[in-house]
C-alpha cells in the first residue's frame, strides 16, 4: 500500500488529481479494479481505459484522461516495472544457515545470506551478503558468489566459478557444466579436460535450465545485464556482450565473441568461433554463421536482413507454383522459337 | 498376472479362445514369448502374427487370427496401455514423510502421501492423497498439490502455483520459474517482477526439463489432460487449452492462448500475444507468427497447410537450378526480341 | 609438472630440444607463457609461434619452428588433450558415503566409491569402485552404476536402467524419464506407461539437461563413446550408435536407430522409428524424416547432401527477387506472342 505521490516520485514522474490516494496493487488494464493502478505504454490501449475501473493510471506526458488519477513520466512501461516491485515482489527475508543445509566448514558465508535446506555449498566458497540461496541449490568448491544475488531451487554453480553481484539464477540453471569437446582418436573420441572457468558479471540473469558451460582453458562469460531466458546453451569460452537479451532455446556455440545490445530471439542459434558486433539483432530461428557487423536487424538462414527475410519466407509457399510456372513458360518459349524458324524459312 | 477373460474385461472387450488363459506379461509383436499378450493396431501389421509367439492378441472386430486368443476391441492400442498399466505399472507405496525429507511444520501434508528422502516442503504447501514426491523435489511456500499426483526426481515448484489432481512432473521440470521481462531502461534493463502463478489442471504431464514460467500478473494456465514433452518452453500468462499433445523443444511464447485438441510437433513454436484456434495441428519445426484458425494441419514458417509445405520444402533443394534454368530463359528471350526486331527491319 | 620427455612419452611423441624442461601448465597459442606448453594442430597457425612464449610446442612431423623444444607427433591436438588431462584435470578423491547423503542399506556402494552429502540413493542400488557422485545426485531402486563413472550435481537415473563404466552425467542430465506415449481414448489421453530401462554403454557422456527415455517397453540404449551435449532429447525406445556426437538441443524422437561413428549438429533432429546409417554426419538444424544411407554429409529439411543446401539456403534471399523476374519474363512472352501473332496475319 502506498500513495499515488510516493510512487510518482519514486518514478520520477508527476501526479495529476489526488495526490493522497491510496494504492494496493498494480493491474494489467482489463483487470485493474478500484484501489489499482494501470499503465498505458502506447496511445492504441487508450479507448480501453474508458471501460477500466483503475484508480490511477501510469502515461506519457501529454495524454489526457478522464476520471483516474494519473502519474506522467517518460517510460510508463518502466514505471509499471518499479512500482510493481515496489508494492508487491517478494521481500527475502535474511534466515542465515538453515537447518537441512549441508555447508562445508571452510565456506565463507556472510551473517546476512540466506541458505535454505537442501543446499550443499562446497570447500571455500564464499556468498555475499543479501544473497539466497533456496532448497537444493548445489555450489562446488571453490566458487564466489557476490551480494544480492538469488539463487533459486536446483540451480547449480561447478568448481571455481564466479557470480557478480545481483546475479539471479533461475531454477536448475547450470553453470559451469563442461564445454563440449572432443579429440578424435582414431574412431574414439578422448575427452578434453573442460579446466576453464565461468563468470556472470553484475545484474546477469540466467533462466531456468538454461546451461553455460565452463571454458577449456579461460574464461566463458557473460557480461554485465545480459539476460539468458530459459533453455539457451552458451557454450564454453563465449563471451557475450553487456545487456544482450537471449530468448529462449537459442544457442550459442563455443568461442563466439558477441557485443553489447544484442538481441536473440527464441530458438535461434550462433555457430562457433564468429564474431558479432554491438547492437545486433537476431530473429526468432536465425542462425548466424559467420562474423556479423554491428547495428543489423537480421533474420533467417543464412541471415539476411529482416525485411528481406520476411519477403523471402513469404515467397517459400509460392516455389512449387513458381516451378509450374517456369515450365509452362519453357514450353511457350520452344514453341516462339519453332513458329520463328519456320518463319524464317 | 490376470486371466485373459479378467483383462477382456478391463478393456471393454470379448474374448475369442481361452477365457482362463494366464497372461504375465505385454510385448510388442515382434519380442512377444508364450503367456505374453500383444497387440495389432494396424491391420498392415497382420502378417506379423504368423511368426508370433504370444499367446493372446488384441485385435479389432472382424480381425480373423489363427492360434492365439484373441481379445477384440475397437480400439487395441488403448487396451494394450490399460493391460499394461494393470500388468507392469509400477505401484507407488504409500510411505509418508521419509527420514532426510523436510517438510515445514505449516505444511499440510494428508496421511496418504509419500515424501521421499531429500525433498524440501515450504510454508502452508498442501498435498493431497495418494501424491508421490520423489526424493530431491522442491516445493516453494504456498504451493497447493491435490490428490495422485507424481512428482519425479528434482522437479521444482515456485511459490504459490497449483497442481489440481493426477499431474505428472517428470525429472527436473521446472514449474513457476519468473517469466522472461524487462523494461528497457536507457541501455539496460529493468527486471519486471514476475508476481504472478502457474496452475497444471487436472491429468497435466511436464516432461524433464520443461519450463513453465509463472505469469507477470495473474495466472499461466495449462488445462486439464494437456501432455508435454521434454525441454518444452512455456512463457508467462500463456493459457494453453485441454487435451493438446506439445512435442519435445517446442516454445510457447509469453501470452498465446492456444485451443483445445491442439498438437505441436517436435522442435515448433508460437509467437507471443496470439490466439490459436482449437483443434489445430502444427508440424514439426512449424512456427506460428500470428493467429490461427481452428481445425487445421499446418506446418512450416510461414504456417501454411502441411500438405503444401511439404511441396515447398521438396521444390526447396531444386532452387540453385531453378535460377539457372531462368537465365538460360533471359537469354533465349533476349534472343528471340533481337531476331523479331531485325525481321520487321 | 612434469618433464617434457614424460610427456612426449605419455602421448607416444618425440622430443626435439630440452628433455629435461619443466612444464606447468597447457595454454592456447595466444596465451601461452613461460612453462607452458602449446600446440600447433593447423599449419594455418604456426606463424603465431613466433609471437607466443611457451617454453615448448606440440607439432606434426616435419614442422620446423624456432626456439620452444617440442614435441612431434601426428595428432598434435589428442596429445595436447591427454597433457591437458594429465597436468590439471582434478583429481577425484575416494571419499566414501559422505554425512548428508542418504544411501539404502539395501545398495551395495563400493568402498572406493564417493558420495557427496544431498544424494539419494535407492534400493538394491549397485555403485561400482572409483565412481563418484556429486551432491544433489538422485538414483532411483534398481540401477546399476559400473565404475569410474562421473555423476554431477542434480543429474537423475530413474528405476532400473543401467550405466556401465566410465560413463559421465553433466550436472541435471535425465536418464530414464518417462517416454512421450499415449493412446487417445475419445478426445483426451490415456498414459501408456513406460515399463522399459535405459542402458548408458561404456564411456558414454550425458550433457547438462539432456534427457534420454527410458523405453516403453525394453531398452533405450546409447552405445560405447558416444557424446551427447547440453539440452538433447532421446526419446524412447532409440538406439544410438558407438562413438556418435550428438550436438547441442538436438532431438532424436522415438525408437529410431542410428548407425555408429555419426554426427548431428546443433539443433538438428531425426524423426521417430527411422533407420540412420554409419558414418552420417547431419549439419545444424538438418531434419531426418525418413531412413538415411550410410556414409554420408547432410544438411537442410529435407536432407539434401551439405553442399548442395549451402546452395539452395544461398539461393533463398533471391526469391523475391525470382518471382519478380517471373512475372517480368512472362510479360515479355505476352508481347512476343501477340507480336508473332500480329507479323503471321
Amino acid at each position: 500500500m502506498a500513495k499515488l505521490e510516493q510512487l510518482a516520485e519514486l518514478v520520477g514522474g508527476e501526479v495529476i488529481g489526488d495526490y493522497d490516494l491510496e494504492i494496493s496493487r498494480v493491474a494489467p488494464i482489463d483487470q485493474a479494479q478500484q484501489g489499482d493502478i494501470t499503465f498505458v505504454a502506447n496511445s492504441k490501449y487508450l479507448s480501453q481505459l474508458a471501460m477500466c475501473q483503475a484508480s490511477a493510471v501510469i502515461v506519457t506526458p501529454g495524454t489526457a484522461v478522464d476520471g483516474p488519477s494519473l502519474i506522467v513520466c517518460k517510460n510508463p512501461y518502466l514505471a509499471f516495472a518499479k512500482i510493481l516491485s515496489f508494492l508487491q515482489a517478494p521481500k527475502l527475508p535474511v534466515k542465515g544457515v538453515m537447518p537441512g543445509a549441508t555447508v562445508s566448514e571452510s565456506a565463507e558465508v556472510d551473517a546476512a545470506a540466506t541458505i535454505y535446506s537442501g543446499c550443499v555449498v562446497g570447500d571455500r566458497v564464499k556468498i555475499g551478503a543479501g544473497t539466497t540461496l533456496y532448497p537444493g541449490v548445489v555450489v562446488y568448491a571453490d566458487v564466489s558468489i557476490g551480494e544480492d544475488c538469488v539463487l533459486h531451487g536446483h540451480s547449480i554453480v561447478r568448481e571455481g566459478c564466479q557470480l557478480k553481484n545481483r546475479v539471479i539464477l533461475q531454477p536448475a540453471a547450470v553453470i559451469g557444466s563442461d564445454g563440449f569437446g572432443f579429440a578424435p582418436d582414431g574412431s574414439s573420441y578422448y575427452k578434453i579436460p573442460q579446466v576453464g572457468i565461468v563468470v556472470l558479471e553484475d545484474d546477469v540473469e540466467i533462466g531456468a535450465c538454461s546451461c553455460v558451460d565452463r571454458a577449456a582453458l579461460g574464461v566463458t562469460t557473460i557480461r554485465r545485464g545480459t539476460k539468458l531466458d530459459n533453455l539457451v546453451q552458451i557454450g564454453h569460452n563465449v563471451d557475450l556482450g553487456e545487456d544482450c537479451i537471449i530468448v529462449s532455446q537459442s544457442g550459442i556455440a563455443g568461442s563466439t565473441k558477441i557485443g553489447n545490445h544484442c538481441t536473440f530471439g527464441g530458438q535461434s542459434a550462433a555457430a562457433g568461433h564468429i564474431k558479432i558486433g554491438d547492437n545486433v539483432m537476431i530473429g526468432a530461428r536465425g542462425g548466424a554463421s559467420s562474423n556479423v557487423d554491428p547495428n543489423q536487424i537480421l533474420s533467417g538462414v543464412p541471415l539476411m536482413p529482416h525485411k528481406q527475410w520476411l519477403r523471402a519466407t513469404m515467397s517459400l509457399p509460392k516455389l512449387p507454383e513458381m516451378r509450374k510456372e517456369m515450365q509452362k513458360m519453357k514450353k511457350r518459349l520452344d514453341e516462339l522459337e519453332t513458329l520463328l524458324k519456320e518463319n524464317e524459312k
